[in-house]
């Protein structure tokens, strides 16, 4: 089934590095598509900051002649939340610890994003 | 005068690369500091849509346990805005190109957050 293949694609990215948290793939209307998440974390709170980081990123990119957004990252003292498209119709939100290293991070996250794209 | 100094940390930091189109320092309430913005840029603008920003960006974090928020990256297909706090009290953001190099960038502006923390 293709919604179990989205959870294993979510695993997988997880699975990818120990400074990769947890992940979630959320339509671009804010709803949760399907999400790979430790205990604790609650899905419904990330599915709504994902969708209104996305909403007002898409604002501000517009604003500022940006263009189309591409990528959210928000980086805390504890950790990062990075979020970027997957296809047209979906976004995938990633958490990660705060040594993560970026560049090997973006470039499995955008892998993961086009997997997925072509899954949904 | 210190608002000169503080101008001029910004226009070094416009200067540092040609992919640093516009920077601007502005109180974590919202209200413009000083801004280094080219024709064209509207400085009220690129205010509110770092204080609404901002301001999301540190509900997110602190929702999804990312601790207190020190930088906000959005990257759309036509170039960056790049927030990053300035001590306690301001956030400094930029704007730069799509083809930016990202880790250079992110030290030139954490280099001039910091000169500007020590100036307001």
């Amino acid at each position: 089934m293709r919604i179990e293949l989205v959870q294993q694609v979510l695993e997988e990215l997880n699975g990818s590095s120990p400074d990769v948290e947890a992940s979630a793939l959320i339509s671009t209307d804010g709803l949760m598509i399907a999400s790979a998440l430790p205990h604790g974390v609650d899905e419904d709170r990330v599915g709504a900051m994902s969708a209104a980081l996305l909403s007002l990123g898409e604002r501000a990119a517009r604003e500022l002649s940006r263009g189309t957004l591409e990528r959210v990252l928000l980086q805390g003292e504890r950790g990062y939340v990075i979020m970027i498209a997957s296809g047209e119709e979906a976004v995938l939100t990633v958490m990660a610890r705060q040594n993560a290293k970026l560049g090997l991070l973006f470039l499995d996250i955008k892998r993961a994003a086009e997997s997925l794209a072509g899954l949904i």
